[in-house]
């Protein structure tokens, strides 16, 4: 580094005080007691009679292990799709009839790596060393040593390279994101109770219109005024009516404080798809810095951005090819060419030090690990972290051992290093284990990720593209008129091809349904919440036999949901097997066109009275609650 | 069972409603707005395109697997010691020079079993059946459904056969007991801010007048009352002068309402050592009852009871052996001799329902599991499952699923069965896996723990037994009155050899030391806290290097650590090796026996400035950082 550059990394402004937005709980904290005795602990050959911690020999496993793919088990897409690339003419190849052949000719899981976490790690180094004697044992609340160094430098080097504030950002883990939403929460809203407290303490969170559920069911109990805010197909928008600016600015202090908090989806946003460019990142964040508002941002799907989307959405519309931009055209580079390709977080142009980003390994491991990460100020990580030492303390030194070994490998040992006890009875298929992903190895897993599921999102928008019109026969007027009658082409639904993330947001026409504002038995005109209903129960019958999430459940407020949020639903294209993304994708479809011909009130009604006379009896069996479990998830 | 037993257990009241006893959050929180929809996931065959779940394809691990211990790794002591048993032969043997011989002759990690968790189960029994594609996936807040049926089914049959309301009680998996009580405080008390609610809204929470101090971390800045309650050998008082009833009695009502909750370690009590009897319980249910207070009993050592204490005891100190006592004499019996033997915990008498009982994996299997779970009534169980749904969701399925394995090994695949596709490439070793350690196994292993650290404990207690009285000789009047002068014998310190748990308690008797209310340079007496801090110092120098925890840090309040707190510490047993606890014990008395023989105030106050003036510096480094992690514990 020469000294210009180091001059200019000096120059970077602190991070501002951002304590004047910590909750009642958070400012009551304090170090927790046992803190002061830490120095104590560092003395060497200390005999330890004061922490309560059972010993390590007593700890039933010997070894943790595991099978593990190679990094280069699933194959990636471009990550600048042109006309030519294997993609476009794979999609080509795509028809109702005849999916593409999948990828993977042979079988992917075969020649897996064997993970080993010894009990007792031969290195010196604890920013290196993975055994179970320390990752089993009680830990430190900010993460695993070991994991928390290779998180923190990847986050710092390679993912948000360009993060403006002095020293840049701390990293302390979670137990996944929903942990790092409630304990965001936590941190700064205090709790309010309608009738006991007055209104003008009342606190709000800043959303969009369309927002992940589960937020909903963690800011509503504590009282918080849920504030949408409009968005178009990238996400949130911070000008035009609605857009933030219009929200804060126009604030009525008679509901509530104006919103200090802001909770959004960015890259791949859940349920819309969108992903937020960096231009409107910096629009959002001018405005959040005007009106002091902290940011959390929530990405568990930063990874899975789809560049092939816009190119392959025009080309089967017919529509001009559109120009390829750069996402991310910021000056510091990650070191590795799908990084960069990737919009940058709104870290990276945090100048005040006002956001707090969740991330997770739900999505890129696996969502049992309860495992994940917040990247902010060192200021606002700290106090994350008192909140962790007296909640859930650290993410399960299992999954973080075992991810650890697997992304970093086995500490060298040091050629003169006498070998510890147990250490001579180790297998030589121990002593093979490979030596780790790195980053390199990460980075590659991420991209080939990325690739299957940009491949499904193109399976099942092909699919839909193919079969959102009706088409449909008029009677003929006289016979000889022609022998087919009159063909229209009755659009029935319309999508954008996502972005990003999981998730196909489908906004159903049904103001094109027979039966929009017919009166239904009780005089009553058919709406959109009626059909949005009886079209979800239709597609749970065989032969369609698929499951949607309706938009309803999205909708920040009971108004979104009465004025559009009937009209949605979201397919996740994540879930189901390649083979099943096809068939499923066709029995939609199906279903949906099936729905389209309903012209009987009564036909609806009926689909409508199962809905509500569904038993739950199956709900009170332990085998049905076992069952379910799998589908909690977001 | 007969049909008189049937009509016995028919007769059982239900539990009372506790909902008067919830927190504003907690009711307002609305169930789970996905839970409307699980109802659709039951459908056979049905096509997931709802759920927000990753491909469990696309998780990187093939396997899990783990060395494992054998359930009789370690040796027992017996649950009924006699005057001739191996254990009082054995402590005969202790003496400062030459510990006892260490047990185990040969190398207990020798021929581990080899667990391995699959990733497709191939049995139908979800209750029975642990794979990756089910355990690394969105699961039930509840817990995995293997493991919580494998831990419901031996708290009810096993650990708690006498809980007295109708359909007995329920079980939430937690992320250990730090997790079970932080939930727990959130279901039952409302966060108070002093200066901003009225005192009258104040809620309390009643503990004992030592307490483990994260707690206090978790209580304080909710802005609860934290009431300390007197105790003796055993622990919480219900009668007597800063009984509990005295307490709640005579509570006043300008502090704040009169506490509806208690925090109690009763089995092992963390500082203090003692087992609160069936007796004591009863008479505390009866004041809990009376005045409606819910009961939180946190029991992470409830296997570590020791019988051998009591008789050892009187043994060293030359007092009548006691007669033995049956801890237990409630009808239901667990089916294990070894179980039976243990107190009972205090749902085996709440008619009322108002036990709420944390247990942890921290002290069975490793504190790094972060797992653990809440045994309570099922309209309680339901109010923590809300929570955890919003928070960290569920406990890793990494340690989830091996500690399922581990304990249940794999079901038994149906004869006719199909084999997964990948079942087939499974290798040899991985068929061999052994089947699990079952209820037998597992209470087997619990034997040997406590095996384990009772034979510490004794051999802790010995050494300080023998070491607790200072000789001194006192300068003879004249040459002829004696060679030695007069010996006075100056007993330092005493305790009770532990009942339970992993702590022994010990009280210095500084009103002994020589400086003792002397003047000290600033012309104040020296009082009992400038001691315990200067001995807690004199103890980290060379050749003693032995850290203790001072009675001050678990101290209920302020006003305790300064009248009596001054006057304690905690030696854990557990924690350092079997060869270090005889090698810290007799470091520590002999650090013990010089500081009592200090006699000039400037060597004192040297010892303070110490304390005062060292270094935090160690702590800015993250390699010191994650030296320390391992000792936050407890």
């Amino acid at each position: 580094m020469d000294s210009s550059m180091e001059s200019a990394k000096m120059a970077k402004p602190p991070p501002k005080d951002m304590s004047h937005h910590f909750s009642d709980v958070t400012l009551a904290r304090l170090p927790s007691k046992m803190k002061e005795y830490y120095k104590y602990f560092l003395i060497p050959g200390i005999g330890q009679l004061a922490g309560g911690l059972p010993n390590p020999q007593f700890f039933p496993y010997d070894t943790l292990e595991a099978q593990t793919a190679k990094p280069e088990r699933w194959t990636p897409t471009p990550n600048r799709p042109g006309a030519d690339s294997l993609l476009a003419s794979q999609l080509a190849s795509t028809s109702l009839s005849s999916p593409p052949p999948l990828k993977k000719s042979s079988d992917p899981r075969a020649a897996p790596e064997h993970v080993v976490v010894p009990h007792d790690g031969e290195g010196s180094d604890p920013l290196k060393k993975v055994d179970l004697t320390t990752a089993l044992q009680y830990g430190l609340a900010a993460g695993y040593p070991a994991l928390l160094s290779f998180v923190r430098q990847f986050v710092r080097e390679n993912l948000h390279p360009n993060v403006p504030y002095e020293g840049g950002p701390e990293v302390v883990m979670t137990v996944g994101s929903t942990d790092g939403m409630s304990k965001s929460l936590e941190l700064f809203t205090n709790i309010w109770v309608e009738g006991k407290n007055p209104v003008s303490e009342r606190q709000g969170l800043l959303s969009e219109v369309f927002m992940y559920a589960n937020v909903l069911s963690q800011a509503l109990p504590r009282g918080l005024n849920v504030a949408p805010v409009e968005m178009d197909g990238e996400g949130m928008m911070a000008q035009g009516p609605g857009g933030l600016e219009d929200v804060l600015a126009n604030w009525d202090e008679s509901k509530g404080k104006r919103p200090h908090l802001m909770y959004t989806v960015t890259m791949g946003h859940n349920p819309t798809s969108g992903v937020l460019s960096l231009q409107r990142r910096k629009e959002i964040y001018a405005v959040c810095s005007k009106y002091d508002v902290i940011i959390i941002e929530d990405d568990p799907y930063w990874y899975l951005q789809y560049p092939s989307a816009e190119l392959n959405e025009a080309k089967a519309r017919g529509l001009p090819i559109p120009e390829f931009k750069e996402a991310n055209t910021l000056g510091n580079k990650s070191g590795y060419p799908f990084l960069d390709s990737l919009v940058p977080s709104f870290l990276n142009v945090d100048t005040d030090g006002r956001v707090v980003r969740l991330d997770t390994f739900s999505k890129t491991v696996a969502p049992g690990c309860r495992l994940g990460w917040i990247t902010t100020t060192p200021e606002i990580a700290e106090k994350i972290l008192r909140i962790s030492e007296t909640g859930n303390q650290q993410p399960s030194g299992f999954v973080q051992a075992l991810v650890a070994q697997t992304i970093m490998g086995t500490q060298q040992t040091e050629g003169n290093a006498t070998m510890s006890r147990f250490a001579a009875l180790r297998s030589s298929r121990e002593k093979a284990a490979f030596n780790g992903w790195k980053v390199d190895g990460w980075v590659r897993w991420l991209a080939g990720l990325r690739g299957e599921y940009e491949r499904r999102m193109n399976r099942m928008c092909s699919i839909l593209e193919e079969n959102a019109y009706q088409l449909k026969q008029s009677t003929p007027v006289r016979k000889s008129d022609a022998d087919w009658g009159v063909i229209t082409k009755t659009q029935l639904y319309e999508f954008d091809w996502p972005r990003g993330g999981m998730f196909l947001w489908m906004r159903m026409r049904f103001e094109q349904h027979p039966l929009w504002q017919v009166p239904g038995s009780k005089g009553l005109p058919i709406n959109g919440t009626a059909l949005t209903t009886a079209l979800m129960i239709l597609l749970t019958h065989k032969p369609f036999l698929v499951l949607v999430s309706p938009g309803l459940m999205f909708s920040t407020t009971p108004q979104i949901a009465d004025e559009r949020g009937w009209a949605y639903y979201r397919l996740c294209f994540a879930a189901e097997s390649d083979e099943n993304i096809d068939k499923c994708s066709h029995r939609l479809v199906q279903g949906i066109h099936r729905f389209f011909r309903i012209k009987k009130v009564k036909e609806l009604e009926d689909l409508l009275n199962e809905a509500n006379a569904m038993s739950e009896e199956d709900l009170n069996t332990r085998d049905g609650l076992a069952n379910m479990g799998t589908y909690m998830g977001c």
